[in-house]
């Protein structure tokens, strides 16, 4: 008998942001696969007897992800059900699809859940909506790595869209806030950085995208860190409910949310 | 006593697509408030005696959304915990923001859970990464609706993404894909459109930007429905676990998904 597998979108930190198919998926698993960017909170919804294999820092410091796929193909291979958590969801920069891919040629049988992207997620959970009516009305997402001709990329879609999301931005911010600039975004611009997102740890910088780098450098951001530049930026200053978001090195911390629980 | 509002993303149309904690957030609620975007299942995890307020097909054809936002602050003002469930993500064109910014200006606690976007889990239901590694390294969102001068938006943003996701596209597909050819994609590129996504009745069909207005209209794609455009289409014949995609009239049900329970 061949097992399966579940590419689910663990969301960004926060652990209530899986989905209610992704936990259910996770209580039920043989084996679980996870890494650096997974709450490691989830685990706990797993069963006592479950695999679980952290593949860390994967694929850049860790497992490639050759190996990561050949554990899926393996592990369905003994008939077991598999559950591959990835931080926000599978398909938004996840390598999700080569997984995905990896698993169809092999004939593995597997279905993808979708998750709460940190492209949409980071910027919400500082109160920044990437559109918002009469402000914003299309929004594009790009990684910071910049590899293969992306360079030109970041400049061109930063010309166009009114709401630019960045991911993987901590250590870059300088160069990508330079190419945004460079594409014909004003210095003068909201922008802001949103670190380890829905977190206890979430660190949030609101400035401009002229001031942006230093400011963030003199908040130690770390990854993971999304940008956000567009004009919805500035609407964090009343939408920030978890804590006050001030232009400079302002520090919020989600655990002040005061909504109910 | 003052009470509190979250406003919650239901993610696209399967129930299960639902965050842990806006799942735990309608459990606890005394007032849900509801619209037809979001899966009706989700009610049933509302107490017996929570008031539940469905305003349909509004702001365009129900209650306005200043309606809607006077619901929320009558209702918190009166000490209530009232759970704002809103179809997808709250902040992707879904007027979360006008909702978040009421409710700051009368100084009603409130926090945001983000949700699954349909903008990503969409295409994703249909077996299309938004992005995939050698394919596709930025994505795009927008509307079809058009308004305000966003047509040209539409075609400057065609021109320089690698995957366009154009959201409400029911109904206006010709008209959508046409500008998307004239902001410079080849007509030939693979085009799908998915609707009802992640319900029993979702329906995908996948061609080329020139060819799949006629062939949506021939198996009668009706809203809500996305649109995704770029060379990561052409995986959903690999990827599209739910059943068989082709190029053509072909229909998914996303019944058919082989995955464990």
């Amino acid at each position: 008998v061949i097992g399966s597998v579940a590419l689910v979108g663990a969301g960004p930190g926060d652990p209530g942001l899986i989905t209610v198919r992704g936990a259910h998926l996770v209580a039920q698993a043989d084996v679980v696969v996870t890494d650096r960017l997974v709450a490691p909170e989830l685990l706990d919804l797993a069963r006592p007897d479950a695999e679980v294999v952290d593949v860390g820092k994967a694929p850049r410091r860790g497992p490639s992800q050759e190996a990561i796929n050949g554990t899926l193909v393996d592990r369905a291979r003994r008939g077991l059900r598999v559950v591959r958590l990835k931080g926000g969801d599978p398909f938004v920069f996840g390598r999700g699809g080569e997984e995905a891919l990896a698993l169809a040629m092999e004939g593995i049988p597997f279905e993808v859940v979708p998750g709460v992207t940190s492209a949409v997620a980071a910027p919400a959970l500082a109160g920044i909506p990437v559109t918002h009516r009469g402000v914003a009305a299309s929004f594009a997402v790009i990684t910071a790595t910049l590899a293969g001709g992306e360079r030109n990329d970041l400049r061109r879609i930063a010309s166009v869209v009114d709401t630019l999301v960045v991911l993987m931005a901590a250590g870059r911010l300088e160069e990508v806030c330079g190419e945004i600039g460079a594409g014909g975004r004003d210095t003068g611009e909201p922008a802001a950085v949103v670190a380890s997102a829905g977190t206890p740890d979430q660190r949030v910088v609101v400035s401009t995208l002229g001031t942006l780098p230093e400011r963030a450098a003199g908040a130690a951001i770390e990854a993971p860190a999304t940008l956000v530049v567009g004009p919805v930026v500035g609407l964090s200053a009343i939408l920030g409910w978890g804590g006050r978001v001030t232009d400079g090195v302002s520090v919020v911390s989600r655990g002040q949310a005061p909504a109910h629980d």
